[in-house]
């Protein structure tokens, strides 16, 4: 299966009054993540594939995280994050956090590619995911 | 069990390219819900609850949401928020995010109530909610 | 000229680690604030008058803000916003952020109105104001 | 005067419907930029910083910015960042973000380094900027 790391600096305008890290935050960078993992897959930056294949996105239809260890601004964390499974339309992505080498956050998230519906353009509409995608989400390319 | 209820507008900042909420948003918008919720519970603000426990917070241990219908800038949402349980230290919270009355996303989550490490005040350390306020979540006073 | 006054609760998620509201946040109360002044003018939800009258949006080419108290967590401000110039294609309008009747934040934004490029529908070009609008915007009709 | 730059993706979750940055972004993005620069002068971590020094933050007092050329998810841009001028307690700090070599957006801010007031640590008063920081923002050390 396909996988990525990054390095994330955890930023003072990312934290909450306590300090550390408000937690939306983690998924917007879950969110970053999972585009820099597509565009490998695909080849292509996430603004290019989605015009290529006429996709609107890939939206959230299910996450769930684990925060096991506070960050905080300044902190450097690596965001370590792989394809799970790779459905027909839908895949299922985990990410985990790293701070100082310790699993800070888990992440697990499925997605359904979407196009807009042509009966009416402000529906969504979930969309195979083309074959030579899935073979590179799936390792297999 | 304590709940509450109120009406959110998705706003134009909330929203992707995709013209829809951009998921981490929708966390930010149970956040102030348990805030709202724990204020009620609690009779004070989230300002004076923390300074008259000696709280740091009540940070998210873990969290799952189900996005079953999209939102877009513009609409009126309802937010249902209940308490599902409340232990000790933790507290597990519900929130259903209605759409012109249909379940739009469900979100779970599990709190830990925390203070300064004495010890190591850039530490935090789990606390024992206090009974008058376990009394109140749980609907009993 | 036309004007809004609406109340915003400050929340934990706008605040950062020194407790006060994360300035970037304010700017996008004031772009709420703006998108209600608008709806109020036009008479449509901005979904809708992006639609009727095919704009892409009204982006912001200048702004500017000044911060004189800091708002917290809990605070409930009243935004008052008002046009303070309507051209052709631009309107200024302005914000004034009150805290317990005080003037906490002013803001000054000049913003223009786009609508896709025909000729490149990557591109923004800028559109006249229509008549009906620029009327109620000035507070003529 | 010192000076720094620093190259910065732009996200989907920056982007608002439009596909452009929803302009609060750009603050965010400058505010980390003048972190950065502050932690070059100072040479420690904000974190270490602000404990060694006592304070709070540099909460922004005023701030302007110009919107020449829009940015959307998937660009590339170079933040350069100068102290414009560095007085007692306040400093001027100015960003360029560049798009493509192209000046896309300019910001301006007024800062002034604060720490919780004795006689009320709700409250910030604002601090000298120690003498070697000051020699240091000015490029003088």
């Amino acid at each position: 299966m396909l996988s990525n790391t990054r390095t994330v600096r955890i930023e003072w305008g990312d934290c909450d009054p306590a300090g550390i890290v408000f937690y939306p935050r983690y998924f917007a960078m879950f969110d970053s993540s999972t585009t820099y993992l597509m565009e490998r897959a695909i080849g292509m930056s996430k603004f290019d594939y989605l015009k290529t294949y006429k996709f609107v996105g890939h939206p959230i239809v299910e996450t769930r995280a684990i925060f096991r260890i506070p960050t905080r601004f300044g902190d450097e964390v690596a965001i370590e994050t792989a394809v799970a499974a790779c459905g027909r339309s839908s895949i299922k992505i985990e990410h985990r956090l790293l701070k100082a080498g310790k699993l800070a956050v888990e992440g697990f998230e499925t997605r359904v590619f979407v196009a807009r519906d042509p009966a009416d353009p402000e529906r969504f509409k979930s969309q195979p995911i083309p074959a030579e995608i899935a073979a590179r989400l799936n390792g297999d390319a």
